[in-house]
């Protein structure tokens, strides 16, 4: 089968012929349809995430057919959990967790062997596209936005950069939920589809005055974002008291200072969030089918192209998920 | 009567005579017998505390017996609750919130006029000049620990700076409440201190290997701090997965830096806290009163001697409250 790696010679992504996954006791062999891209990949790909490995099958987010393995799970189209031992505990993954993809052999490749507890069927409206653009992204923002900011009805958030994956997930979930959602982007198209998908307002963070805009709407309850860096000192300025602010990521670095003062006055909380609990997982796949969630995807593009559309995240100009078709 | 205020003239902290309080209706004249300082007053005495005015009696901390108002209250020991318009959430305070003592006259003086719902009988265990040191700190270390870092009996919890009136506070009620204590200090003799109170063990944070010595122990379930500064990032590195960090100060500024991915990685929380709602200031009284626990208190003064006291906050020395008794 083919399926994408990082060369141990080349020290690049490639499109290598591999040997189709042989299955374990309980394992199921899903011949995938679908997988989506995830920021993870391309920091693998350009050498700045922790734990890289050569040699193994990239790619966190699939959905397929099982062909192999028990007779429940035979012929049945599911999504795959991406979560390998986050462990017992619902506050946070054990010490030897990983996401699917690198060092276990992940989904951007023709067939992949899985244990049958990370199985989920795929809901019924969604495409297998949209079902493999769900699985990281949906987990990542169900846990960011409803276990760690306590979005519920009525309250107002905040969600930055509404063009990756997880955010554009984390704006419609709590759309769903009756939330009342702002979003910023440094791109008006952006700011427009999210307004399409329900968001209240969008800022432009690029404008010299976002700021201010934004705290012209009265303050937020909660705050979800990936970009860290120093704008979380705008963060702490825009939040209500005894607000959230619930960081999944960290894409323009460390903020070069921190406003304590601030943060203890507010009575506000910086909240770290990354993935979430199997259980979470169930969740987040009944929430989505209860409220007929669709994720975003910005591209389609074949297995044959994958390597391009990894390498293309680099500029970040998409809107919600890069999904790779595993067919000719 | 005689207070110390901020003089008007010499900008400078100075013991005036002043005239006795007069009462609205629902108000009591409390006689005081003792008062505390906080670092609020020294912060207020350089110049560096939002929202200065001149002449307004300082200090936030009092005990005295009800010489004048209803009759419920009149001959009655009593403690004073330092928080002026908490407000009716319990999240966070209102937004005309204020400290007792600037801009509405505080304790250190001969007598204060107080709203009678501002008013507890002091824990009989307790002297006045114990009773004058509990409130502010006991307030803002009940709800730091308990209400925001959650202790519980068996959690491991660091408090930091040890010597502070509240951190003092903090790390006694943890011991009552049942947990594993850790202290740092940059004095033995002050973690020595620590340890009589039932302190598991201390670091001195001066030492270049104090992370590390405190890793050993295993990580923190929680870290109480009001130092902030760069340490932020050691407590990351000390902090269990989906652990608490809680700041309700930050004496030594604002981190340079901060760690977002440990943050985010761990599941930890930075959250922020400041004094505490009524029903926790009720709440904390009543645990110190379960628990016979009283304020260590590092020095007695006159009021004579007030505005000397309140210089001498300066260099951090002391361990526990600084008292100033009223009588002559």
């Amino acid at each position: 089968m083919q399926g994408i790696i990082l060369s141990n010679e080349t020290n690049a992504l490639t499109l290598a012929e591999l040997p189709k996954p042989t299955l374990k006791p309980g394992q199921c062999l899903v011949k995938l349809s679908a997988a989506a891209l995830n920021r993870r990949d391309y920091w693998i790909s350009v050498g700045k995430y922790p734990g890289i490995q050569p040699e193994v099958v990239l790619g966190s987010d699939g959905c397929g057919v099982v062909v192999d393995g028990p007779d429940t799970w035979k012929g049945k189209t599911v999504l795959i959990n991406p979560n390998v031992n986050w462990g017992a505990s619902e506050q946070h993954q054990s010490s030897d967790y990983s996401v699917l993809g690198m060092p276990t052999q992940g989904t951007l490749a023709e067939y992949i062997a899985v244990d049958e507890d990370r199985l989920m069927q795929k809901p019924v409206h969604l495409s297998d596209e949209e079902g493999a653009a769900l699985p990281l992204a949906g987990l990542t923002a169900f846990r960011a936005t409803f276990v760690k900011a306590k979005v519920t009805a009525g309250k107002k958030v905040l969600v930055t950069g509404v063009g990756g994956g997880v955010s554009q997930m984390a704006a419609v979930m709590a759309i769903a939920a009756g939330a009342e959602v702002y979003v910023t982007s440094s791109s008006e198209d952006k700011l427009n589809k999210a307004r399409k998908l329900g968001a209240t307002a969008g800022f432009n963070y690029q404008g010299a005055e976002w700021v201010k805009e934004a705290k012209s709407v009265g303050g937020f309850d909660a705050i979800v974002d990936s970009a860290g860096g120093n704008a979380l000192n705008d963060y702490l300025k825009l939040i209500k008291p005894g607000g959230k602010i619930v960081h999944y990521g960290s894409t323009t670095g460390k903020p070069q200072e921190l406003d304590l003062f601030r943060l203890f006055w507010s009575q506000a909380s910086i909240i770290g969030s990354t993935m979430g609990s199997d259980r979470e997982f169930e969740q987040m796949v009944a929430f989505v089918e209860e409220h007929q969630i669709r994720p975003a995807i910005d591209g389609v593009y074949a297995l044959s192209s994958g390597v391009e559309a990894i390498e293309r995240m680099a500029d970040s100009s998409q809107f919600g998920k890069t999904v790779i078709r595993m067919e000719a």
